[in-house]
């Protein structure tokens, strides 16, 4: 099959690999209508992350089920099944709890690297969901974006407390961010600000649902947040990048007793003890559970009641994968779509 | 009147001070049957947090309202309050969402000194409490420490998420620590992990409902919880130390999706970011919005449900007040009561 490899910074290449096999039981085999890259994929394009040796990429992922191992009970041959960037159990007391991202058997699907034309999905009763039906062609963008970057911009709604009459900020306009809009929106947040200077995000995050834009980064976006807020700071703050500043930035726009929920990869990130100590928030996030919201998810897509799709405004050929990153490191895309 | 000073590193003091006055029509003046050290007291004392001047020292108090200024509407000369080491409001949006410690008028009780026969109480009608009756002699210790250390363990109980069937295991075992024990027994947890090396605060652990004791400290501590709990780790840690180690040691023996109550005052800590992402966690702390829980605490106390007072192990005249910090920071006592 053909498949996505990165060789080394800024070096992608799209080139033969070797059809992936069921190998424990509980696998299933599935086809890729499409695929896609991730905001987190450029941090190892970008040499942030090093890659000492050909790697396969990609982690979003959804298809037919061609083929399903021995002990696979739920997901059939034929079925369209939407799954996480972690493969999960779904039994353990950690998935029992929603932390499915954190699995006693959690296997990171990063590693087996989704933009490509098949896939072997761990797992595939925990992991897997199928949808009601074969999808329109219409929704597979939106079924997609469930995969990973909605459902982790929902986690980081949720674990920010967002919901009906809160002020929601967001740190961080890529499609985690824009998609922590939408969830905020459908959890009936009363005030959502979208932090960004680039004007097409801006208009996404307006068509998502923000009420406000703040373009100042830092002290000065904290300042303006601050002052939309009585001086008190949001009550929920969404951070999407994952570095020191867009973390400090969301705990310093943060109301005292308010939530922080993070979900951009950390890089480098110190925490002062003592100022976090005295911002009394509410911290929580990690790498997103994102099972735990796919049955939810699936079906606000299917009653299309939500359209997170629209964060692709890039679509390419599989083969063209490195003109994706591209445009992603360049911000000329906020995420591109790969058709195999 | 007879007030503590703190002159320099375990130079403590006892001597006249000018006695206090209303000063703002809010205030109000109460007279101390009891008053004492916090282990948060000996930041100073060691000489970790600098003083450059001669400092009155106290921020936990009970009392009777001798005077009350013009604006007081609720507090009436006569009854017995308890209050905490921040004056509030009660009123601002912070405190009705049960942040009072960050109030946006908040005024910090240890500025004003409370080891000593009198004390101004700002806002008085925010931040006190009366007791249903004169209380009894036998529950002034009680009442005294619902003001800080029982009303900081309930807050940390509660950050942390105890509740039934949860395991708790609790850092740090001074007086915050052990009344966060008693706390989570309150709240109904199923298990309580005690960690503590001291054998008088064992007892006193399990006196409050400790169900077991470790004695292990940083990763052989982390490592004793993750066996007592089928290697997952605790649902929900106290934290109650304020030191670098004892943060990890509460990160590192939660579950991930579990929650960590942390009341420490923060001195020299940095959190790894990318550890803490990773370790998916909930962590929720800072100087403990005492006053949200006073009525249920008082309650509680005045029912005869609970018996906090049980962490003071020395009591003294307050002109002796010296000796009580050099016996907490000998660890020769728990926590000293002062009797002005």
């Amino acid at each position: 099959m053909r498949g996505t490899m990165l060789y080394g910074p800024r070096d992608v290449r799209v080139e033969e690999r070797s059809d992936p096999q069921i190998i424990e039981s509980t696998d299933a085999i599935i086809r890729l209508p499409a695929t896609c890259v991730c905001g987190s994929d450029l941090w190892a394009y970008r040499g942030v992350d090093s890659v000492t040796e050909p790697t396969p990429m990609g982690h979003e992922y959804v298809g037919i089920a061609e083929e399903v191992g021995g002990a696979v009970r739920t997901i059939k041959p034929g079925q369209f099944v939407v799954g996480s960037f972690f493969a999960s159990d779904n039994t353990c007391p950690i998935c029992q709890a929603g932390y499915q991202s954190r699995c006693v058997h959690a296997e990171l699907m990063g590693a087996i690297g989704t933009q490509a034309q098949f896939a072997r999905i761990p797992l595939a009763d925990g992991t897997l969901v199928a949808t009601p039906d074969i999808p329109p062609d219409d929704l597979i963008p939106s079924l997609l974006a469930a995969s990973d970057v909605l459902g982790t911009g929902w986690f980081a709604a949720d674990a920010a407390a967002a919901g009906p009459g809160k002020t929601v900020a967001i740190v961080g306009d890529g499609a985690v961010g824009l998609l922590g809009v939408l969830a905020a929106k459908q959890m009936g947040a009363e005030r959502i600000i979208a932090m960004s200077r680039h004007e097409a995000r801006q208009q996404l995050a307006r068509a998502f649902g923000a009420t406000d834009i703040v373009t100042e980064r830092g002290d000065a976006g904290v300042a303006h947040i601050k002052n939309l807020t009585d001086g008190l700071g949001a009550h929920s703050v969404i951070e999407a990048v994952g570095t020191q500043d867009s973390m400090l930035q969301a705990i310093r726009s943060t109301r005292p007793g308010g939530y922080v929920g993070y979900v951009g990869v950390s890089h480098g990130v110190e925490l002062p003890g003592e100022e976090l100590f005295f911002a009394e928030i509410h911290l929580h996030g990690g790498p997103a559970p994102v099972r735990r919201f796919l049955p939810e998810l699936i079906d606000l897509i299917w009653r299309r009641q939500i359209d997170p799709g629209k964060v692709f405004d890039l679509e390419l050929p599989l083969e063209q994968a490195a003109e994706g990153y591209r445009a992603m490191d360049e911000r000329r895309a906020i995420k591109a779509l790969l058709r195999p």
